[in-house]
């Protein structure tokens, strides 16, 4: 049975991961009969939002693992327990907490700086030559951790004219619009990509994405 | 286009709304090119847990309208905004939020007492004679928002061993064991439930039973 490892950052869109992107990764993989272990780093958030106004909580501290443990119903672990050998295919969900919390993209574009150790598991996944499939603005934590081995990664970050996909350009990706219900694929590189919610407008549409995703990543297997 | 109100109470399976089982209901209802509100109360939760260790945080207070915002994507809104007329359908998805934070079944089962704006709600619905879906624990609601005025509800709580349906066999409820990726129908109070994470062990199990009860519910209307 092959096994999927899925990176979480905390539950939510604003501030986490995006919570129906996860949930719909899991879904993919466990119609597939595969098996999916969830992992997440053991630090604080980014930030954390009020999900009623879209403020930021200042005074509130959240931690990365504890909340992502809400998606993956307590079934979790740190990012330094995962080894690259017990695991087929790397996935990563969307969410803002890429963004804030993963890396700092959200404040540096393409001269954001990646979680170091999760840096090392990409690295590690594309060097074993197991496939790793991208979600929402997932992406540019391949961008990142590959920035100084790869040249030319093709992935998408939706729409044309996403301020995003220009950032990731920088790197010297190739970077391709991309509805949110189809993906794109990085054959030599063994990276699949989806933009869900960086242009999905409903959850339909990203259940869509992320199901058609994870059978590429697994037909890469 | 018909319009689901989708009742939340936070986010995360041992202290608010199950975040697959609110996914899949919000999925569900899409895919029939439905829409949907979510709602909860703009209350303190019963309990805060912490996800990784299984123990309370007794230090800790959250909002459940704040928390179910992370599911919802912060298109929700508090209980005393829905109004009935505006719906078609209620679905309650589960999680111990339900139990310990929308009524008290966890401390006191067939004695608890239901949050009465919720009360309220459920009651409306079923007098209008509209569908109410309710998944894994959330049958509970529907028997102690109807026990003074409703005999025999039909109605799931997974296994026949289950406790929870033990209690609820005591408001002279019907309780009708059934698999996850099965719901049970009470044609005469347009009632339809499915039992979710009270016996499922796989998410896609959840997925199947949840999508088959939101089209029950639609068939209903």
């Amino acid at each position: 049975m092959k096994k999927f490892a899925v990176i979480l950052c905390g539950a939510g869109n604003l501030d986490g991961s995006e919570i129906h992107e996860a949930t719909l990764a899991l879904l993919a993989i466990d119609e597939l009969n595969c098996q999916y272990q969830c992992f997440a780093s053991d630090k604080a958030q980014g930030r954390v939002m009020n999900f009623v106004t879209g403020q930021p909580e200042l005074n509130e501290s959240r931690n990365q693992l504890k909340e992502a443990a809400r998606i993956a119903r307590g079934k979790i672990k740190p990012f330094h327990d995962l080894k690259v050998q017990d695991f087929d295919a790397l996935i990563l969900p969307g969410g803002f907490g890429v963004a804030f919390s993963l890396c700092n993209f959200a404040e540096k574009g393409h001269q954001a700086q990646i979680q170091s150790e999760l840096s090392e598991i990409i690295q590690a996944f594309h060097s074993a030559k197991k496939p790793i499939g991208a979600i929402c603005i997932s992406p540019t934590l391949i961008a990142l951790a590959l920035k100084d081995t790869t040249q030319n990664l093709t992935l998408t970050l939706g729409n044309e004219d996403d301020l995003a996909g220009k950032e990731i350009e920088k790197l010297n990706c190739k970077v391709i619009p991309c509805k949110p219900d189809e993906y794109i694929i990085d054959q030599e590189n063994l990276i699949v990509s989806t933009p869900a919610y960086m242009n999905a407008k409903r959850i339909s549409e990203v259940r869509n994405g992320i199901e058609k995703l994870v059978k590429a990543v697994f037909e890469l297997l």
